[in-house]
């Protein structure tokens, strides 16, 4: 059997994890989780490819080549959550298994980050657990296409 | 270190997983459900507690409890999700962490099924991987309690 | 062929009728009801099991019991009607057909009584004719089973 | 005692019933059920009058004509249901009782389906059940003119 | 004259007072307002009874049980507040009167607590000055029976 | 100077003025308040031509009238006040002064009937007058075409 | 019979009438209105009383007047019209009739123009006919307390 | 292969083209439009049928025509397209194609005529384009039928 | 120990108490509520200042002085509760509690007075109980500055 | 040429800055700014008058009297801002140019102060910089009267 | 005369036309709707230039182009059409007309899918005919500038 | 003491200022503003830097940068004020104030241009100048860092 691929996306301002209200999103740095993960995808017997833009055409250019080179997605949209519709069409538009992520726990937060317009068109959410929650994820994403 | 404690709760008809709608929560009962997620825990080193009600007032009497004889709550509070602000200010009212859980993806069904009332007092959310999504809380719920 | 035999639930308050609010509900007991459609059942041909609680719980218990043990439902879920998701779930749970019925007619009275979040999940729904509405039910749900 | 007189009215797009979304309407014609309606008044001593038209106008004369003719009505507004205020307002204007009726379960279907603006000035509701409907809609309104 | 009897009815989480979210809802518990209350009623010339539960099916059967045995009620529904119609209905189905209480301003709180569906049926509503209101709830509702 | 023309319409269920909901729309008859109208309109020095229908095809069909054989009109568009934008684009259509009117006051009635599609094409509205508005009308329809 | 009393009020900003957005308003100042009013009162046998005021306390100071010193008022409330519940009270605590005047068609305007709150408690209300619709206020309020 | 039938429905007020609100609607009359697309149907190798009527129930019976003599329609429902769900369910009644189609650009006007509630049964809509408008709809139904 | 000081303010149409809507205030007016407040204040041990205006603006300028001259103030706004965030800001710029009340129930009459725009700015609320709220108001506003 | 002449305007409850919630509005008093912007207007070579009020009838007087006496206004409302459209209607009522200003950042705060009924009329708005914004609307608003 | 010049531009996600969701977009891809559109621009004697982006940034550029060197637009914003103001921004920004496009009946699905924040300042709006529809654009536009 | 690094960001369309809708936006071009800046940074010892692009990625970037390398950013968003909470969240992740600044009067425009997603994490907002407001803007938030 082929290793997996795994593609993962971070959207606006996750670059700036780490330096940014600490208090909400945490000290560890994108790097950080992003070398971690491809660590843990090793460990699980997958490649995982790690991504990040603050522009939204550069997520949906990504998110169109997962359809051919990769067997699933974990992606952070950060703040497109609530409103890119453009990046709902293209999870829509392919045929591999999305997860959607976030670090803080959106339910507690201002009101418009309770509702995600890209949710409905993934196989799942998890959202809360810092950087704990890329690893679940992964995990989520893993056994989604083991069954698949 | 004393072995960490866990309570599972289960809210309304999820006594009746794998006989009802299985398109939408597949073929897996809470019982398989519940059985695995206590091996689970004696793998990861804790002891994991499982009920389930389809009273309102019995939840609520469980998650008291967790105040004094838990150290975390993982909690699918079925269609209470939507309604039950007397589910919400029991887990406000003890101090111990709690993960919501649902098995179906929440965000892809009926509208009335985006909104938690529960959420915004939880540490996190994860739906839509079906049983799997329990083994995932139970990592986050234990991963919290550690780092606490 | 065996005698069908029918559920049906009352929800909340519904113990106190003839006592309460005479002017909306009328002046028959929920006893003199129950009896009445017992002994319209007979004459039907089937069997009429009710029941009545002021425990959403209660409720909850009794439909799941209508999968295995009844052939049909029928059910008046008082004020439960316009917030218990938790019902409307045990509905949709079980393959056997419910019919909502009201003894008031709950579109000429406060707005919040004109939706019902259970009525999605039914086969119908009758409303506004006090106790000759259970009747009507009885007869519309054994229309219902005996096409099918 | 005289015979009761009952006028059933059938609104737009009702003519095509039996032709049209039969996965929703059912295979009925109207004139079937109209025929079997007429008959089942004379079991039941009443003498039923059916009509239907595709024009508001048509049926806000016809309602008006109850007041002087007619002992009650059995009205099924199809989409009229849901805007015609006219139609609301003819119904308020005759003393004479009104069922509303719809073949299919309104609850169950798209959002604007869900609100009457008419049954607030019935004095009852009847829905789902298909061509059975009809019949339970004429015993209410015959117990009903019963009591009076 | 004959002793009025009050009966005082305690909702959901309530039995967590004085050890729940204190900086909110005090360092009082539960037994010391209920002991405290029963004191002032025999000063007052009343029996006082207090209950507490968090099942709405409880406190749907105990204010039932207000029409016959009890001339008035204190009731803080905690949560249900915001949604329980069934606990409205109740308190509309005896014609003994009723105050609702509650021991934070709940205007000054998250917006889903501004709502109460249930003081619509109640004769007033007191909030916001935590144990001292139920003393208060006392006095009106002696008042309110004086006159009656 | 040629005497002036003016077409007063009245709508849905007005035919019913005098029999319908009297303690609402008073107990004078449609006929009795266009005789009078006429009878004003002469004094006046106008001719003033009345017409009904429940058939809002019918008004709109001679609301284009207006255009060439009238100098202004005036509108109880009665429900269709509500909904019937056609009505409001026929109005709008034509180049001549219309008033719109209601019997009652209609902002002290159900919430609906607030809301006027029709008025934001008329020149002014009128209501809660019973029949002395019409009077009004005239006169101020009047004045308008007299002032243009 | 003595003759009747009528107090006109006028709120904020009429006194700049004539001044002010003439395109809106026209051009006749309050003064000529409040002159033509008196004339024309004492040609219909009555004596009015003109006052305005940008405060709402005057306005409603004069309006408790009215209890006892006049037998019916006209008010424009101005840009009150849409907020001053204060205004609302002050009238429902009379018990002599008010009619609603604006000079403007409200509901050709911006959408805040459209609600009255003060009109649920007036006996009608007339608006888009500029100074005219004064004299048709003055008409109606005397035919009201004729008939009174 | 028999020549398509078309039918070409004009809704309330279209009657008025030419003369009505030429700035927005343009100057040419519906005879033009309608004597058009029947010549333009002519060299498309189709039949074009014309109809007009300001009756929302004359539109209802002759859409119900198109079921058994024509091969598709091409419908302008004026004020209906905002409110009409008689004319929505008429042509879902159907099983031919329809395409709906407005004069002016409804986007870029008063917000009510932003909804149509019955495009979403048509198979598309066409708008903003005037007159030649209605020859790409006649385009693309064709187009529709032929793939059909 | 100083003898505290307590005002009182009442706001537009309060003067009128007793003689307005009895059904709804009740039959005591202002100035026996007033008295009986200043007696109950002597009997308390501390001073009741009483003071009532229409104007908004006077309202505001008596809260003001709190800040400097008084204990507490006790506010019953009237129509002012639903809209003056004037009056909101000047109780939120004293640093001395303020207790909101009314007379009636809010929450049991029109929908608009459910909502107080200053209660969230107060340390509590009391409704329902007429003339009695007064002496509550005042056993909770000395027992709060007995606390502080 | 003649020095201009502007209004400063301030209204509820800014009497109490430097006194009041300093955390949001600063520590400088009114008096303080007003003597500010009196010197820096005499540095521009303008004349500044400031005026202060509570009642928003007072408010309008003044804005009245810059028609005539003033060149341009610069308008704190306070909270009037969010529902006062008396106030919107003096400042349209005027041909002079009218600056909003706000202490505070109002986008940042509760909800109900996001929205300015005013703002609409004036010709820009300033918030959120503190005294110094007052400075800025001075700067602006002379900007403004040099071009036209 | 010159050749006329068209952009045809398309937004986020239509680059995977003819490989996404093809039961709503169908089969054909988006190079060969632009291969045919240039053939058809050619027979029509227009230049027709097509692009693609999934980039925001990138379509404002290319929209600003359209005011130097081209005559006209055609767009299709994807999922911009929902919430690019940017996007409606930029095609305000230029004097040329544009046409707005979508493959799919926008009113036949998701509720969000119905608005179009970029139709108002366009001058029509063609959906629902797949490729076809973009044919019927061109002349649409073509039209448009032969009349300008 | 170092000289403050100001940057000036202008979103979406801005290039087009001067060329666009003149008589919302006036004559400028942005190069003429940017110039107009630079130098009166010069002036107030200040260095500005500006940038403008039609991207919302290069914008983030560029808001990036300042926490960093700049003391103080101003920014005009365009468009993307209404719906950017990517650009929020970029402004809210770096800790050097921003000020928003909008040609335009956006309380005067189309309703969707009200709400600000971003200025709630700024220090404040100038809107309604035209290009004096960057000159404002320029003064503020030298003001603010000086404080600082």
């Amino acid at each position: 059997m082929m290793r997996k691929r795994i593609l993962v996306l971070n959207g606006p301002n996750l670059n700036r994890l780490g330096k940014r209200e600490v208090h909400i999103y945490g000290q560890t740095t994108l790097a950080q989780i992003e070398e971690d993960l491809i660590q843990k995808g090793k460990t699980m017997g997958c490649e995982v490819v790690c991504r990040q833009s603050n522009h939204e055409g550069n997520l949906i250019d990504w998110i169109h080549e997962v359809h051919d080179n990769f067997d699933a997605m974990i992606l952070n949209p950060g703040a497109f959550t609530h409103y890119s519709y453009a990046l709902r069409d293209a999870v829509a538009s392919i045929t591999k298994p999305c997860v959607e992520i976030h670090l803080s726990n959106i339910h507690a937060r201002e009101s418009f980050r309770k509702t995600s317009v890209i949710a409905p068109v993934c196989i799942g959410q998890i959202c809360g657990f810092g950087a704990v929650g890329y690893t679940l994820a992964l995990q989520a994403v893993l056994e989604q296409i083991k069954e698949a």
